[in-house]
C-alpha cells in the first residue's frame, strides 16, 4: 500500500484537531468520535465511486477525483439542509498505484473539506486487485426534525432549482468522444469541480422556504420522480423554465446528471429568492396532485416525461 | 445493477423501522437521520472488504463474506466500548454477479446486523469493472467521553485479550493450501464466522474496569503495538499465558490476526472476570514504562517481539 506523504497525513491530523467541538477524535484510534450539540441530529451518507464507473484515470486528473468524490456526499447533506460535520474515506488501490497519484487524490478531496469545514476523520485503505476504489461517508448536523426530505412535498407546490443545468453532462460526453474544443473546455471544468451547494441547503432550510428538497446528481427527471414519488404526488415541469446552460442542450439538462443542483419545492406564497450568492434559483414547474411527470411549454399539450440518467460508462 | 429481492429489500426495511429513537430515517432519502440521545456521542468507523485481499469468491460462501464484512465494522465498535445503532454497506458488483450471491451476501450481513441490533440504514450501489468491493461504515453511541481508547494505558496495568487465538488464521491458512481436514473444518468455521465482543466491550466501560482497548483483527503484536504507541508505553507478555486455540501454534496466535477480539489493559487491582458469557477473558502480561513490546516464558530473558500481521493474499 503506498503511504500517503507525511505533510498529507499532517494536514489530515491538522484538519482533525482545528474542528474544536463536535469531532472529539479523528484519525488513529478503533473509531472516530463525534459529539453533536444539544438537540442536533445527524444525516449520514456514503457514496461509491469505481474506477470505470464513477471515473477514469485517463479522463480525470487524480485531484478532480478526489474532488468529486466528496463532493457525492456533501452534495447529499446539503439536500437534507445539513452542515457538514466529518468524512470518512474508503480506498483501494491497485499495488502499482504512484505516490503522486495518491498526493493528488488527497489534495482534490482535502481542499473541498477545508471549504467546507468538513474534515477527513478516519477511514481504512487496502490493496485492490483492480481497478481504484473510493466510498466517501460524509455526516452533517440539522437541528432535530428540520431534515429537508424529499418526502415533503405538497400538490401546489412551486418546484425550483438551484444553478444552470447540462454543462457537466456535456463536459462528460466531449470527455468521452475525445474531442476538446475551447467551449467544451469550460463545459469539462464544470464536470471535473462541481460545487456542492451547502450554503442554499442551510439557507432554504433555515428560513423555512423549502418543503421537499434532493441533489440532481443523477439528473434531473430522475430525481424529480424520487420527490414525486416519496410525496405521493405528481409534477409539470415548464420546458421553458429549465435553466439550461450555455450551449448545452433540454436533453443533458434534464437527463444528463452530475450536476449537483438542488431541486425542491416550496409553498406557492414562499418567498423564495432568484439568486443566493451568485447562484441563480429558478422555478421550473409545479406539484400536482395527480401523479407523474409531465413537461409542456405551456403552448400545447403536457407530454409524459421518462425519467431517466444518462448512463455514459455503460455504453 | 442487480437488485435485491423484495423480501431483502422489505428485511431492510423492516430493520430500519423497528429500531425506534435513534434512527429516525433509513434507506431512501439522500442520508439517513440518527438522533443520538442526550449525552451519547457517536462512534464512527468504516472498513473495506475487497475481492481478492480480504476475501475470494472460491473460498467463501455469499453469506460468510456478508458476515465477515460488518463484523470487522461492529469489532472496532466494540473496541471502543460502544453499542451499534446503525451501519451503511457501499456495494460494488461485477456487472455478471447473479442474484443469489447478491442476497447470499446480504442475508449473511443482515443475520449479523439484526443480532446486534445495527440495522441497515443506508448505502450506495455501483457497478465494479473487476472484482466485488464491499465498504461497511458502522456507527455507534456512547457516553460523553465515556469511549475506550488506545491511548488509555499506563505502566503497571496488566493487559488481558478477550477468546482464545490463531484459530481463524489457522482456518484461513488451512482455505488457502486447499486442505480441510475434520480439524481445520473447525478453524474454517471461525474464520468464517467471527463473532464481534459487543456486549463485553460495553460491559467493560459500564464497570470501568479498561483503561485502554483495541480490537486485534490485524494481529495481536501488532495492535499490542498500536497500544503502547498510542499510550506512549511497553508491554511484556508472558508467553506461558496466550490463550492459544486448540491446535493452532504461538505464531498464529500472536501474528495471524482475524481473531476479532479485544485486547484491553486494566489497573492491576481491577477485578476483572475470568469469563463473560463463556467467553474467556484471560492475563497475558503487563504494560511498562519502557517502551517497547516483549515477550517472556518467566524462565529466560524477555525477546523483543516484532509487530507483524500475517499478508496471506499478498503472498
Amino acid at each position: 500500500m503506498p503511504i500517503p506523504e507525511s505533510d498529507l497525513i499532517r494536514r489530515i491530523r491538522n484538519q482533525t484537531k482545528s474542528r474544536g467541538g463536535r469531532l472529539r477524535l479523528g484519525v488513529g484510534d478503533d473509531c472516530a468520535i463525534l459529539r453533536p450539540r444539544a438537540q442536533e441530529e445527524l444525516v449520514v451518507t456514503t457514496d461509491l465511486s469505481l474506477e470505470g464507473t464513477h471515473f477514469r484515470l485517463n479522463w480525470h486528473t487524480p485531484e478532480s477525483i478526489g474532488h468529486r468524490c466528496l463532493a457525492r456526499g456533501l452534495s447529499d447533506v446539503a439536500a437534507m439542509g445539513a452542515r457538514p460535520l466529518a468524512c470518512f474515506l474508503s480506498l483501494g488501490l491497485p499495488a502499482k498505484t504512484k505516490q503522486s497519484w495518491v498526493n493528488g487524490f488527497l489534495r482534490g478531496l482535502l481542499e473541498l473539506s477545508e471549504r467546507h469545514s468538513c474534515p477527513l476523520a478516519g477511514g481504512d485503505t487496502g490493496e485492490s486487485k483492480s481497478g481504484v476504489v473510493a466510498d466517501i461517508t460524509v455526516v452533517g448536523t440539522v437541528p432535530h426534525g428540520k431534515s429537508l426530505l424529499r418526502s415533503g412535498a405538497k400538490a401546489g407546490d412551486t418546484i425550483y432549482v438551484t444553478g444552470v443545468l447540462g454543462a457537466a453532462a456535456a463536459g462528460l460526453k466531449s470527455l468521452a468522444s475525445g474531442a476538446a474544443s475551447r467551449r467544451s473546455r469550460n463545459w469539462i471544468e464544470r464536470h471535473n469541480w462541481p460545487e456542492p451547494r451547502i450554503q442554499i441547503g442551510i439557507d432554504l432550510r433555515e428560513k423555512r422556504l423549502a418543503r421537499a428538497m434532493i441533489d440532481i446528481s443523477d439528473g434531473l427527471s430522475v430525481d424529480l420522480a424520487h420527490i414525486c414519488e416519496e410525496s405521493s404526488v405528481g409534477a409539470v415541469l415548464n420546458r421553458e423554465l429549465i435553466p439550461v446552460a450555455q450551449n448545452a442542450d433540454l436533453d443533458l439538462a434534464l437527463h444528463g446528471g452530475e450536476d449537483y443542483e438542488l431541486l425542491f419545492t416550496a409553498p406557492s406564497n414562499a418567498k423564495v429568492p432568484v439568486e443566493v450568492k451568485g447562484v441563480p434559483i429558478t422555478e421550473i414547474g409545479w406539484i400536482t396532485s395527480q401523479h407523474g411527470v409531465y413537461i409542456t411549454d405551456l403552448r400545447s399539450k403536457a407530454k409524459r416525461l421518462t425519467a431517466k440518467g444518462w448512463q455514459y460508462f455503460s455504453r
